[in-house]
């Protein structure tokens, strides 16, 4: 064959990711969910249960980050669990009720899609199409979001380096959906203090890097309630996008993950805590009264 | 809702993985693949090439480790690649090339299945069906796999731990599919001298803590040939059921991983190698005329 | 000898890190230098080369840090090295040139000591002695600091948890020497973009847990200059007490870990952006003016 | 100063390792302690408790290993521990103690030396000097090492690269003294099932890149009783050149790591188990009656 790049029978070279680096599209790109823009100089808050449980929680829930301030909600309804006999969400009625507390708090709804078959539902339903972690490199699903046209926000794997994260998100890209936001949610280290190691400075890396937006989930990254503060001001003040945050009206009767899940008053404070830093660094949460142009002139 | 444990609506309770406990079959699970047996006192090299390139490479790989002693014929058709540009695999008529090649000189295949779509086709032609470390956790391809009644291999996760991989073959037990081979192939640490580290304690406390038989995959454990015939020995002193091993007929050309497959040579010289080892600790490369029941009474 | 507990011949038990805990001093510990305190609302910023080259290096890096506004001149003249060949640093001479320049600029001074030998030469030139990430478990060293009544920076281990960072601050203190500084340099994990993963959750998380300061270095922890900027401005946002950032007048001239040292200029402007967060989390840059018992109260 | 590589003010270039590489000495280095080499195809047996208890321990424990077939007699005075409240070893009584159950069975002796002012005593009295993980990059401890003409036995730092444990050891080569044995005691990994991860990979790696032999220690490694046995297998048929074991007379009472000690009976069974396994790599444990040469031309 002579070269001494691997090539393919059909005669493709591979080309590295390119699609998401920051050269091919320097001013960024910024993703719209609804009348909420992600990746311009507003700030995101991505805010919510860690699961659906019924309507009782989901509804205070969804009042409390949404009186806070939050511009989606989060909410899982199916739910990848170590264990099969786990809570494994509550599936499509879950959803349904997710649909409906977001509508009746004005916020448009994230929520996690785990395997193909559940795309068709969840990309009717939900505004952004949540990739977990363990599901960073499930090729079939990626090239299947690629396919839509549907934001989707991509978690890092538990041991995935930048590179590998970015090559995933390539995967979306290549199939033709350009809404995608990538979210740094811990990685796995040897420190067991913390339920995973916060990488704030691939943050930092990723945002020279590639031109999509960048969350950070603080939740998942520690599992520590007291932490989650602390880090999210240390995510807006070093370039972050956004924030997806886990909170439950009574965190210590979560089905899943309630250690880790913050009280509706501590999301409050947290959210009143936020602006100081943002301006800080030339950012702002996130309103429809700053159009984009006026704030980024700023 | 008044008790500790997490119960979810439906007010089942999360009971752990037992299915896979070495209390649930203290004798050991013992998987039949056409003729051969896994698990049992015959030790098992799989060994092909990672890829199937083609008619002429796929019939030197399959010669070769016939020759040299064998038991099954890998190779990969459906290829998880970090990058979308990458080479991904032959498909459909790889496999028919698979097929052949096994039946041409009596060697069951196994192959890697990526996504639940590829499993009718690969259930009906493959009979061991591969789980990558990339899909240790894909929750819906492990409980398609559970409703098959089909020997699987599944991968040790990047950065799981003993007890999530062992909770990850919980899935497919849990569906009735009791034909389940783990494989350890590396994890992922700070050490970059090699592509991953072999953890090979992890194969010995796996044989402690589960009935299922437990392979080594030296090759991409290790990334570096000269290494697979000291890490394949070492994994048959310490107690693994077999080896998934790269033989490329010409390493240098491969279009996949292969500055790690072994040449057929140094393969024929390590399954010489093998039989010493593992007299030493009772076993034997597995072989029609040592039957199980005299083995087992050795 | 029946009870449960290890026990030593002496009848000794172990009570554990206690003197480190916040419970001991619920109020927080400062540390003087010279004019300077570190642990109180004023954040201290020590800025200087990885290690004195020379007479000029240093007063043109000394010249821009303390014109910046840094409150501590940093400067190895004992480096630790990988290799027994690269440049082990200047060594007492470096040493005099060292508190030349802080003299002339009025900053008091940090450098490392490696070996207990080292002890009585910097102990009386240097006024903070800092332990090197691979001198956390130097015991004998850590005993010897316990003697002295002088400032002690003890870096976090590559590899080590938070609590065994916290036990080796109490071998320390437990020797009576109670001005102890943390410092968290970044812990290796699999990820090689950067040098290292900074760890800001254990800077909130050993912020709760104990008294005493805890100060970050950027520059070692992620070996990228872009990168300093926000991960300085992180750790200011999260609660840590300070920075450690390597200033070099040249850096792609430094004898050591060059290509992660600041440029004078990247330094000022980062010195400009600190406030601005530092106010956000009721904290400002450490200045004389504004005297610590008014600061505490506020 | 013109050219890229650095350059200390001395003029001195970094040749980077090479007094260890495999080139330097290609047929392998001999260490003789005592009546023993290591190095050679004779495979060497260091064992006993982890720290020097009393006389009626040692003594237990020193019969034990002489009985089973040990070659040499291992026992801590002298202990690196977490904790400054934990047991830190008997001292200079200790190695006392140890020296006489040394002479009494006749076995050579391996303690640990954690400090420099410790070298008079302990080389002395000690026949190889072992310097544990946590020294690993203690470089003045190296040095002074260096300056001796004694055997050392260098363990592998918790997170040390093998280039660089291979550095390390040139800090001792580079000052003269070429009696190094290289150790192997696991790397600190995301794994908690077991103390650490046991990299033999890096075994068989480090066997391909230096002259100097490699031990492994299974006991710090696994922390498990039952995974010691396999552990020694595999580190016998992957090429190491022996082991360092920790053998207690009753592990329950053990002061230090008696929940990794084997016992004596179960470590006969390990010397018994051995000889099977290396035969098959060629070698056979270290015996005065099979001489260097003649074990060598076979």
């Amino acid at each position: 064959m002579g070269g001494q790049q691997p090539e393919d029978p059909a005669g493709r070279r591979d080309p590295g990711a390119h699609r998401v680096l920051r050269a091919a599209r320097p001013e960024g790109t910024r993703v719209r969910v609804g009348a909420v823009e992600v990746g311009g100089p507003g700030f995101v808050v991505m805010a919510g249960p860690c699961a659906v449980e019924g309507a009782e929680q989901l509804e205070l829930a969804a009042r409390a980050v949404a009186q806070a301030g939050a511009h989606l909600l989060r909410g899982g309804v199916f739910k990848p669990r170590t264990s099969p006999y786990a809570f494994q969400g509550m599936g499509e009625p879950g959803l349904k009720l997710l649909v409906d507390a977001g509508r009746r708090h004005g916020l448009p709804i994230i929520s996690e899609v785990m395997e193909t078959e559940q795309l068709p539902l969840m990309a009717e339903h939900s505004d952004i199409l949540q990739v977990g972690a363990r599901n960073m490199q499930n090729f079939g699903l990626l090239r299947a979001l690629g396919r839509l046209r549907k934001p989707v926000l991509l978690k890092r794997g538990l041991s995935a380096t930048v590179q590998e994260w970015l090559n995933a998100a390539e995967y979306i890209l290549a199939g033709g959906n350009e809404q995608v936001l990538l979210c740094e949610r811990g990685i796995r280290t040897f420190e067991t203090s913390m339920r995973n190691t916060l990488d704030l400075a691939a943050v930092a890396w990723a945002k020279e890097r590639t031109h999509l937006p960048v969350i950070v989930d603080p939740s998942h990254a520690t599992g520590i309630p007291s932490l989650i503060t602390p880090m999210s001001l240390a995510a807006a003040a070093c370039g972050a996008d956004g924030l997806l945050i886990e909170v439950h009206p009574r965190p210590e009767q979560a089905l899943c993950d309630g250690q880790q899940a913050m009280s509706p008053g501590d999301f409050a404070t947290l959210m009143q805590r936020l602006p100081g830093v943002l301006a800080a660094v030339d950012r702002h949460l996130w309103t429809p009264a700053v159009p984009a142009q006026i704030a980024g002139a700023r």
